[in-house]
């Protein structure tokens, strides 16, 4: 795995040695197959070896500490990653999830060390609210939506109380679709909020002083104005589909594609450089709702995307 | 033994709890029997839960992070800790055990976190640098002994090479004596370094000028005449017993019991404030020599401590 | 604890090794505490080394092969030891439990090895039909009572359908004690059945006549009058305290102490020689009502053995 | 698995199956990939469910009983299996290995539930007598040469002591070929011991006389004419290679593939129906020499059988 990770690095220099790729790709989906992968707990009672390993390979929200860690290791937090028989201490991907009362809205309280956990004999809603693959070598080779499955059923023989699971997801393709696609966007907004567009953006209404506007927003605070903005944005960008392709956004492709449904924009929900950068502060809940999950993605192979009743106001608006 | 470690705040003003004190500590000694008791090893591979423990019981040297943490249990590291069946989580003694080619003159690169791990093919010595008990409600029930038994046959077994083991320890009770015997060791230095002493000591010679006069060593570094005094007066404190009484130092006490002997005294071997408040930064190594523990500690038996040539030197040229 | 059987084999001969014991005794109730010891499951999974050990201490019913200890381990049966955490491969007490539909009136079907087991998802009776302690060297240490509790709530745990817990239990003073009480039994069975008793005990009522007239049923088949005669017998023998003293027999002494209650008298119940030399295949069943354990010992302190209405009817009957 | 072994029940009748029996054939060599195996060793420690299993599935030598079965789990015996992670309970391949002071000679005292186990501070001889594959749908999967290699290094390991590592083996083809071959090994027989085979052979030398002639000593014992013949024959069937082919003998191509020299013929080693059917009691014993199981393997790749002095004499012999 290690080998076909330095590989990667010289694939698009060297193309022969994509064939090699390919060959150790086609191998590894055969040896790494998720009939043969266990799913184990993490928790703050793992070895430290293998937990400082989730501080190492979290790629959403950087683990900044071992305070850091063991917030997210407390008693209304769950880790779960795939393991391989072989490797048994390596976690391939894990996903980190917090139980919760209510859908969150922002990663915030997620992250904060001090938060009181939440009372386990009242939750009702397990947000997964990070997944990390941790081995480039097995790029091509997907765990995911097999990991989130077996996560899902094992929460719910444990807590038959937890009925609603969601996501709380990073944007992260919103403000280069933004960019690149500024011309639709301004027009359809402009139906919706033409004056207090036309007020705002005196400089132009380019794709640079667009952004320049939006960008004030996090020093300054966001206005309704922006907020409305970049909402429409955010639901044309994930909830349609164009001509019938998969979304554009990797998470939400993922995610759609196990037969969730994008159902909540949150704003100023991650206030990291990182996630403004992405998405101006937003993010995105997808539910999964285990008894839609099949039709949804039935629908997804004919060019549907499933959305709320919310997501779908928010584009009606903007089509009117 | 929570319960009990609660009482002994107490017994001092209510005599009655003095005897259902006693009655818990007649328990806890049948009940924690070290023949009960599981000797494990604490690694980087332990629940970071147990191992966060040490953060938090250390008694000698304070952990003051997970990096530093994790130096302590690095690969020339070793760390035991005895643990009762009915209490996993819980050591109730661990000792620190660092593996080196030569016996440690220093804490300072034993708690260094950038410090090269030493060859293990090359380490011929076993250094334990750190024991603290855990359970303020088990005094009186003492595991120490065998800990340190039980871990010198394990380690013995395992490292065949391993044939020196000592510790590095501190003298907690090396200024307070000192203070209360300065006449003694002022008559028995001036024999030695009568002209050094006068010219330095200006000041005076009574307790407070001597220690005044020690502790600028500290700011300015310590002179030779400093340090011969110094090394002296330990020499007495650790090698003399006085009137066939046991040593009087806790620290001492407690490995002479074992069967150790008072090896070789390190000076600026601890550069922390705790370390010059209680003995100038002087540390000192005791060797368990295996084929000699019993002898060592039958002679003990009847008033005569065992120490090393050098310690003898010391004593004698105070002596003469 | 060898040693201690080894050595109550030479007390009743050299009275100064029965201080010694008692010695023993009492530091063997504190360091055999059911607090300290481990309620382990025994079954088909388990060590061949460790289970091989259930043939040898089974002291009720001997296991008879490989074959016979298989049955006893199926899918319808639980066994559960006590182990000592020093002591991890030897179980200090065990009991073998049955899961059935209704309360067992023979140890037959239980001890059948071709018997078909019991759907689990139908049985709600749980029968304990075998208890053995194993170690000589612990005489006098108690353990039975704690295993069933703890037996009964971790079915209780795992089988929430489960709600009736009873034994099924030899009656092994029976005989011994009418031999000894023929006078009393025979006046009182006079009443209810004189003239069938008189008309079969044509050769006497004397103790010796009486035992062959029963014996013969041994070899013929019981006829009503040996099964309403030996039924009265056993009824009074149970369930009749003597002047407020305890039950005479020592496997009702151990249930009914721990607060159950003499259930049900079950004619041909064990058909081996050894049922019969103890009760003319006679077997009682005691029924552990968890809401009434502690009453049911409460009244057994004054002196009331608590009894079923069948038993009080067979009581009643011979006391008119 | 079970699928296939049920689908190769019925391959020769339907061709079609056939490929998909090779298609499952190549996905079990992935799946079943030695370097997934675990090695575990299975001892009187391990679950009876476990080794129950051996009963069931010993090919070679069938275990009568479960005191057979401990006896070949006794402290001077081995048992080592491989094992797939997703199947923890069913080994693939066993072998069972004896340690002894010489080379085996004969089945019988193995198989012994009386003898004595050897002195495993005097063991120098590890002999393996028994290897059997317990899955029919892994037919065509190999795992026997890896198990050997790794029971090899894993004995070598924990006793450096035993420098020795044989078979025991039978030769089950040994009549079959003696059969098809007879004018072959007559004609080289008459030229060593020519006057006691035609003394003894006066019903004639066809292949029926002959067998006769040799089974009359399974009732009355070998005689000396008899001894030699059989032991010329098998030194022909499994010390010639014909024409460069791999040798006929199914157990011998197995180990002399792994590099093992066929290294002593032991006349009456085992006296069992089967043993007498197969070869006439005669049993082979093949070396695992370290130091040559490559070059050995690397000669076979040109024709040449590895075998010992011993054998190459008998072969002389009859070639002269």
């Amino acid at each position: 795995v290690d080998m076909r990770a330095e590989l990667l690095l010289h694939t698009s220099e060297h193309a022969a040695l994509q064939l090699l790729d390919a060959e150790l790709e086609a191998m590894f989906s055969t040896w790494f197959d998720v009939a043969f992968l266990e799913l184990r707990r993490l928790s703050w009672d793992s070895p430290a070896s293998l937990i400082e390993k989730l501080i190492k390979y979290e790629a959403v929200h950087d683990i900044k500490s071992w305070a850091d860690l063991k917030n997210r290791l407390d008693s209304d937090r769950r880790c779960y990653g795939f393991f391989h028989p072989r490797l048994p201490d390596e976690p391939l991907i894990f996903v980190e999830v917090a139980f919760m009362t209510e859908i969150a809205s922002s990663i915030t309280p997620l992250l904060d060390e001090g938060a009181v956990a939440t009372d386990l004999s009242k939750a009702n809603t397990a947000i997964f609210y990070s997944i990390s693959n941790t081995q480039k070598g097995l790029r091509g080779v997907s765990f995911g939506d097999s990991l989130i499955k077996r996560v899902v059923e094992t929460i719910h023989q444990e807590f038959p109380r937890i009925k609603t699971f969601a996501t709380l997801s990073p944007i992260p393709g919103l403000r280069r679709w933004l960019q690149a696609n500024l011309d639709e966007v301004m027009k359809a907004c402009m139906q919706v909020q033409g004056r207090e567009l036309r007020a705002q953006l005196k400089d132009g209404i380019d794709a640079a002083s667009v952004l320049a506007w939006l960008d004030r927003g996090s020093r300054e605070g966001m206005n309704d104005a922006m907020n409305q903005f970049i909402l429409s944005a955010a639901a044309m960008y994930l909830g349609r589909s164009s001509e019938g392709d998969l979304p554009r956004d990797p998470v939400a492709r993922f995610h759609l594609g196990n037969g969730a449904r994008v159902e909540r924009l949150n704003l100023s929900a991650d206030p990291s450089p990182k996630g403004w950068n992405q998405s101006f502060g937003l993010m995105v809940n997808y539910l999964y709702d285990l008894k839609r999950l099949d039709t949804n993605r039935a629908q997804l192979g004919q060019g549907k995307i499933a959305i709320s009743a919310s997501i779908s106001q928010l584009l009606k608006s903007v089509h009117a």
